[in-house]
C-alpha cells in the first residue's frame, strides 16, 4: 500500500532546516507494509496545505503530515485541519495533564500560548506525545486517514512508533515489502553496476536493484514486494546472496549499517581494544565510534594531535621528521600509530596525518591528500590515499578507509 | 518569484538518503529573488516524474529536478525528459571530451555506459559539470524552464553556482527578498515567542517572523520581500534590531551560523589558544571546531579520555577523585580542564564528563548529566547540566552549552 508524506513549514522550504523526517519515516514505514510514494514539502500557508492535501488524497488514502504544530503564531497546520474537516475545538484532558505535568517537572509557568496545545479539532483522535508538549492527530473519514504530528524529530518518532505503527496494522491491509542492503567501499557506481550486469537482467519484475552512491561507498539495495511473505523472504534471499558474491571484496557488510558501526560492533564483540593519533580529520573518527552506545569497552581514549609541537610532545615523532618528510608523510603517520598503541595501552591503534583543505596544500601535497596509519602489537603499516570534495567530505572519506583498513585487520586477526 | 523542485529517486522515499540538496537549493536560490513554493520527492517511474512535472508547471515557471542522471538502469530521469519533450538524443561533445579527460585522469576505462553519460536530449541546453560525470541540462520551452541536476551534492551545486544563478539574472524578473537570522540558546520557543508577542504584532504583512528550533537553540528568522531592495534592506534592517534587543541575553549571534562557527571565528580572531579534554562527549566538540577551516592556528591538539585509566595517567586525576565522587563529578571536570590547559599550553581548556547514555546511569547520575569545566590563565569553574535526548542530541546539545560558556569567557577576555 502507498502512503505520502507532506511536510510543513516554511523552514524546509528556504532550507534552514534539513528534513530528516521524511527519511526516517520512509525506512520505518516499510517494515509495516507500506511504500512512500511521494512527499511534498509545502510552507505554513493555509492554501497551500489544503490544497496539497486534497491533491495527495487523490492518490492514496493514507497520508502523514509534519510540523507547523508549535505554539507559535507561524505554525498554522491544526487550525487548518480543523477548517478542512469542518469543526471546531476542544480541549483535551488528557493533553492537558501532561502539559501540567512537564512545566511542573521543568519549573515553568505555563503561559495560555502553552494551554492552547491541548486543544484539537473535534473529529480527531488525539495520538498522545510522551516526549513534547504537540500532541500527535488522527483522522479518519471517508476512507482516507491523515495523521498530523510534529516535526520536532523525536517527538515524530516517538508518535509513530507508539501511536502511528500499532494502528496501521487494524486499519490497513498491507503487502509484504523487504529491503536487502549491501554496503560497499571503495568501488564507484559505473563499475559495479558493470559487475552486476547479468544479475540484474536475472531479476523478476517484483524485484529491483538500485545504487546509493555516498562519497565513497555505494549502498546495493534489492527491493521486492509480494502477498507471502515467506516465499518473498526466500527468494529475495537467493538474489540478494548471488548479488553480494558477485561484488567479491568490494561489500563490506551485508546490511544497511554504516562502515563505523559495523567495526564498533565487531571491535566490542572480539573485545579489541583501540585508539586514534589523529592529526588531519582532528577527533572526527574516533567520535564516529564514540557515537556508538557501549564503545567504552574497547575506547579508553585518544589523542587529537593536530600540531607539530603535540605530536612531538604527546607521541614522541621527533623534530627531524617534520624537517625532512614533514608532517604529512608516511613516516609521520608510522610513528604516531606506533606511539598512540603504547601510550593508550590499545590492541589496534590508527592514525591520521593531511591536507583536509581549503588551505595547507603545497605543489607536492595537494588537498586531500592523506597517509593512514595502522599498528597492532604485531607491526604496522601506512596507507596513502588522495580523497577529494570538501572539508567535511574528505573527513567522511578519510573515516571509511580507516574503515576499510580496520575491517582487514581484524579479520586477519590484528596479525600485521 | 516561485519555483518548485522535484526530486527523483527511490532512495529518498524510503529513506536510506537524507535529501540535504532541497535544503542547499532553498537557501542559496533566495539570495537570488526565487522562492522555493514547494519541493516534492518522487520514485525513478516514468509516470510519476511526468506527472509531478506537469502538475508543477501548472502552478510555476521554473523547475529544478534532482537526480536520477546515474549511468545505472534504475535512473531513468533523462530518457523521461525526452520522451516529456518529445525529442531525440544528441551526443555531446563537450560532455564526451570532459568524460575521457576524467577516465583518463583516473587511469580508469571507460564503459559504453560511460560514454552514454554524452547523450542528452536534442532540445536542452547543457550545463557542463567539471566535478562529476553527469551534465546538468536547462530546457526552456512555452515560458516554463525546467533544469535537471545529478543528485549526488557537490554536482548539484556546482551546476546550480557556475550555471543556474547567472542564467536566472538574464532569464527572470525576480522581486528582492531579504532574510536575517539570529540565533538564540538555551531559552525555550515557548518563552522567546511570549516575550516577542508585540514585536510580532507591529511586523507589516511583507515582513514575517518564523522560530526554528533545533536542541537547546531557537533560530528567528525574519523574512521580507519587495520591489526595491534598498528600502527592503533599511526596512527590515530596523525589524531585526528591535527583535534582537527584545531577546537580550537570549541572542548568542546576530547572523545564521551555528554557535560552534562564530566561536571558531571567535577565537582565531582574538588568537585565542583552545583544548579539550573530553570524556562522555569523546572528542564530539573538538571535532565541531575542527571542521572549521584555518583553525590550525588556534587548536594545537586536545585529548579523549573516556576512560578513569586515561584520565588519571594523561591529566593526572587522582584514584581517589573517581572511589570518592566519582567520574562524573564536578571535581573531575574542574581537574580535566586544568590539566589540559598545563599540558596543551592552551589560553582556553574545556572538559565533558557525563553520562551520554542510554547504558551508564546511576539513581544519582542519570542519563543527560554533564559536568562541563572551563580553566584559563586566570581560573576556572564548572556547570552541571541535565540534558535530553539520544546519544547523538546529547553531543549537540553539550557542545552548544560549552559554546554558551566560552562566548561569556571570551567576552570577558577570558578572566574568570
Amino acid at each position: 500500500m502507498n502512503a505520502e508524506i507532506i511536510t510543513i513549514g516554511d523552514e524546509l522550504l528556504i532550507g534552514q532546516t534539513v528534513d530528516t523526517n521524511s527519511a526516517w519515516i520512509g525506512k520505518n514505514i516499510a517494515l509495516h507494509g507500506i511504500q512512500i510514494s511521494r512527499k511534498t514539502a509545502i510552507s505554513d500557508n493555509e492554501d497551500d496545505i489544503i490544497s496539497a492535501i486534497k491533491e495527495a488524497f487523490q492518490r492514496v488514502d493514507f497520508l502523514l503530515l509534519t510540523g507547523g504544530l508549535g505554539p507559535t503564531k507561524d505554525d498554522i497546520t491544526k487550525k487548518t485541519l480543523a477548517k478542512l474537516y469542518g469543526c471546531g475545538f476542544r480541549r483535551d484532558d488528557g493533553v492537558t495533564a501532561h502539559l501540567e505535568n512537564i512545566f511542573a517537572r521543568r519549573g515553568r509557568q505555563m503561559l495560555e500560548i502553552n494551554k492552547q496545545q491541548a486543544d484539537v479539532p473535534e473529529v480527531c483522535e488525539v495520538l498522545s506525545n510522551e516526549v513534547g508538549t504537540a500532541p500527535g492527530m488522527w483522522f479518519d473519514r471517508q476512507g482516507k486517514v491523515l495523521v498530523s504530528m510534529p516535526g520536532v524529530p523525536n517527538e515524530m518518532m516517538h508518535i509513530m512508533e507508539n501511536r502511528v505503527f500499532p494502528r496501521i496494522k487494524n486499519r490497513f491491509k498491507t503487502p509484504e515489502i523487504l529491503h536487502y542492503t549491501a554496503v560497499t567501499v571503495g568501488v564507484p557506481e559505473s563499475l559495479l553496476s558493470k559487475r552486476l550486469e547479468e544479475f540484474e537482467l536475472t531479476l523478476p519484475p517484483h524485484i529491483s536493484l538500485a545504487y546509493l552512491p555516498a562519497f565513497n561507498t555505494v549502498k546495493l539495495r534489492l527491493s521486492g514486494h509480494a502477498d507471502n511473505a515467506d516465499s518473498l523472504k526466500s527468494e529475495i534471499d537467493g538474489y540478494f546472496n548471488r548479488m553480494c558474491d558477485v561484488c567479491g571484496d568490494a561489500v563490506f557488510v551485508r546490511e544497511d549499517i554504516s562502515p563505523v558501526k559495523y567495526i564498533a560492533r565487531q571491535l566490542i564483540q572480539h573485545k579489541t581494544k583501540i585508539t586514534f593519533a589523529e592529526s588531519c580529520t582532528g577527533g572526527f573518527i574516533a567520535n564516529q565510534l564514540v557515537m556508538e552506545p557501549g564503545i567504552s569497552t574497547v575506547f579508553r581514549g585518544s589523542i587529537v594531535s593536530y600540531s607539530n609541537e603535540i605530536k612531538q610532545q604527546e607521541l614522541g615523532v621527533p623534530a627531524s621528521v617534520f624537517e625532512t618528510e614533514g608532517a604529512v608523510s608516511e613516516t609521520c603517520a608510522r610513528l604516531m600509530c606506533e606511539a598512540a598503541l603504547k601510550k593508550f595501552d590499545a590492541d589496534i591503534a590508527v592514525s591520521t596525518t593531511g591536507i583536509a583543505g581549503p588551505g595547507g596544500a603545497t605543489n607536492e601535497k595537494p588537498v586531500g591528500l592523506i597517509y593512514i596509519g595502522i599498528a597492532t602489537k604485531t607491526g604496522s603499516f601506512v596507507k596513502k590515499y588522495h580523497l577529494f570534495g570538501t572539508r567535511e567530505q574528505f573527513m567522511i572519506r578519510a573515516a571509511n578507509c580507516v574503515m576499510q583498513l580496520l575491517k582487514s585487520v581484524i579479520e586477519n586477526n590484528l596479525k600485521i
